[in-house]
C-alpha cells in the first residue's frame, strides 16, 4: 500500500495500534530515501521477521543535502521501490512530497545557490525547527565536507519518528557516523523506539551496495571496488599484527590512482567515533571518496 | 505519587494507556520548574478537566540558563509543589534529577563560568543533541539577552514529550514567545501532542505570577506592577485609536523610573512574533525588565 500524506499513515498505523487488546502490533520502520537496493531489502526483511507490520519511508530529504550537493541528481525509482516492497511484503510504504514533510517552510522556487537543497526545491532554514547533533559527533568524517547533512539527517528521521511511531527503526551499518549519531539522538532526546544496525551488503566484487552507485559508469563501477579492497586490505594488516595508525594508512597508497579523489580514510572507536592513536578491537575504518564525481562511502569493523 | 525515574513513570503511563481496550486513557502534561503559583494550578486544573490522567513534571533545566543567570538562585519548593498537587487531584508528579534527564553529558563540578547553568551544574553543549528553534522565532524578544536559552528549553520540552507521551501538553500565555515557539516545534517536528494554552493569571494588583516573583522584595514587589500598568495603559490607548507603534510605546516612560532596567518592549504579531509597524488587532505587546535584579516578563493581547 502507498500512502502519501501524514494524516492517512497515522490513521492506519492507529488502526494496527488498537487491533490487539491495547498491546498493539509492533510496528517496524526502515527510513529511506529510495533508489532501492539488497542492503534496504536486508534491513526490510530484518523487520519483516521483528514486527508484525513493517513501513518503509521512501523520501529524497531536501535538508540533508548542501547547495552544491547531488539532490537534484539523487537516484528516484519509486515505481521499481514499490514493485520490490510489495513482493517481499512490506504493508506500506509511506511517499510523503516535500511540501507534505515540510508544509510552509518549502519553497518551490529557490534563488540558485541559495539554502539547502538547491535547483527544484529549497528550505529556509530560517524557519524550520532543526535537531542538531552534538559537535563531537558531526565534526569529524562526512560532516568536514557535507555541512549541516547530519542536522538535516536527525531532523527529518525524528519527524518520522513522530509520524510513525515505530517500536523498531532499522538502519545500515554502511552509514555508519549516521548510525551512531542517530543512536546517540534517541539516548539524549528519549525517543520510544530501539534502533537496529544491519550489516553492509555487498555485490560480488565487495562494492558495498549504494543507491549512488547507479551514478557510475560502468568503468566507474570497476574503479569503485577501490574503497572495499583498501579497508580489506587494512584488515588484512592488522590481522597480521600491524596497530600503528600510520602504517595501516600507508597500506591505502598503492590501492588509489588520479582517478580517485580521496575525502578520508580514518580510524575510529566503533561506538564514539574517537580518533584513535593505536587500532585496537573496538577499530572501525571509515573511508570516503569521489570517483565520476560520485561522492562513495563505505566502512568495516577492524576486527 | 511521586516519581522519579524515566523507567518508572514510562512503567505507569503504559499501564495508563493499556486500560481501556486499546483505546488508551487520554494523558496530559504540564512542564514546570516548581515553586507552583496559582498560574501553574490554573493549567493543572484545565488538564485535569480535560483528560484522564495528569502528569506534571518538576525539572528545573539548566540547559535554559545561561551562565550568569540565576539557575541556583531559582526558587525550589518540592514538597509544597507536591503538597498541592496532590490536593488539586494530580496522578503523577514526575521530578527527575538533572543525571536522570542529561545522564552523561551532564558534569557535576564545572569550571566556573563555562557551560550552562554555571554552579552547582553543568552541562556540556559538545555532548548532547540539541533541539534547536528557527532563528527567526528566537531572535527577538528573551532570546536578545538569553542566547540559547529557547535551544534548552525546545531541548527538555522535547524529552519531556517523549518519556510521557502525551495527548495534550498546556503552557502559559505568560510566557508567549515560549508557547509560539513550542507550537512551531510541535508543527515542524510532528510531534503527536496537541498544546493547549492558558490565560496568564494575575494577582489582586495585576501581578503577572511568576515563580521569579518569589526573588522579589517586599519594595520589590510593588515595583513590579509597573509591568501590568504599562501594558494595561498600551491596550487603553489602542481602545482609545492610537495605533502608532512609537505614539504607544511612548506611553510606557511615565511609568518607568531608575529601579526599573527595562529590557524590551515590543508589539509583534501574535502568531508569528513579527514585528509590527503599526498596531493592529492581532498585536500582541510584550514587556521584560529587570527589579533587584530579578528578571520579570510579562503580556498582553492588545485587544
Amino acid at each position: 500500500m502507498l500512502v502519501k500524506s501524514i494524516e492517512e499513515i497515522r490513521k492506519q498505523l492507529l488502526e494496527w495500534r488498537n487491533q490487539t487488546d491495547g498491546q498493539g502490533l509492533k510496528i517496524g520502520l526502515i527510513p529511506t530515501m529510495g533508489a532501492l537496493h539488497e542492503g534496504h531489502l536486508s534491513l526490510i526483511k530484518k523487520s519483516i521477521e521483528t514486527c508484525d507490520k513493517t513501513v518503509v519511508s521512501v523520501f529524497v530529504n531536501p535538508t540533508q543535502f548542501g547547495p552544491s550537493e547531488d539532490f537534484n541528481n539523487y537516484p528516484r525509482t519509486l515505481e521499481n521501490d514499490l514493485k520490490a516492497c510489495e513482493e517481499i511484503g512490506v504493508d506500506v510504504i509511506f511517499a510523503p512530497s516535500a511540501s507534505e514533510m515540510y508544509g510552509e517552510v518549502y519553497a518551490p522556487s529557490p534563488p540558485a545557490g541559495e539554502g539547502r537543497g538547491e535547483g527544484s526545491i529549497r528550505l529556509s532554514n530560517d524557519f524550520l525547527t532543526y535537531v542538531v547533533p552534538p559537535y563531537f559527533y558531526v565534526d569529524k568524517l562526512c560532516a568536514k565536507t557535507r555541512t549541516g547533512h547530519f542536522d538535516g539527517v536527525c531532523t527529518v528521521v525524528t519527524k518520522l519518528f513522530n509520524i510513525i511511531q515505530p517500536d523498531y527503526a532499522f538502519f545500515g551499518q554502511k552509514d555508519a557516523q549516521q548510525l551512531i549519531i542517530i543512536k546517540k539522538m534517541v539516548k539524549d532526546l528519549n525517543i520510544p523506539v530501539e534502533i537496529i544496525s544491519c550489516p553492509i551488503v555487498r555485490d560480488e566484487n565487495g562494492l558495498a551496495l549504494s543507491s549512488r552507485n547507479k551514478n557510475l559508469s560502468e568503468e566507474g563501477k570497476k574503479e569503485a571496488l577501490v574503497l572495499s579492497k583498501i579497508l580489506f586490505n587494512i584488515k588484512c594488516c592488522y590481522e597480521k599484527g600491524i596497530t600503528e595508525i600510520k602504517a595501516l594508512s600507508e597500506t591505502a597508497q598503492s590501492f588509489l590512482n588520479e582517478n580517485h579523489e580521496l575525502e578520508y580514510l580514518e580510524f575510529v572507536d566503533k561506538n564514539t567515533l574517537e580518533e584513535k592513536t593505536t587500532a585496537d578491537d573496538d577499530t572501525i575504518v571509515l573511508i570516503a571518496l569521489k570517483i565520476d564525481n560520485v561522492r562513495l562511502i563505505d566502512n568495516c569493523f577492524i576486527k
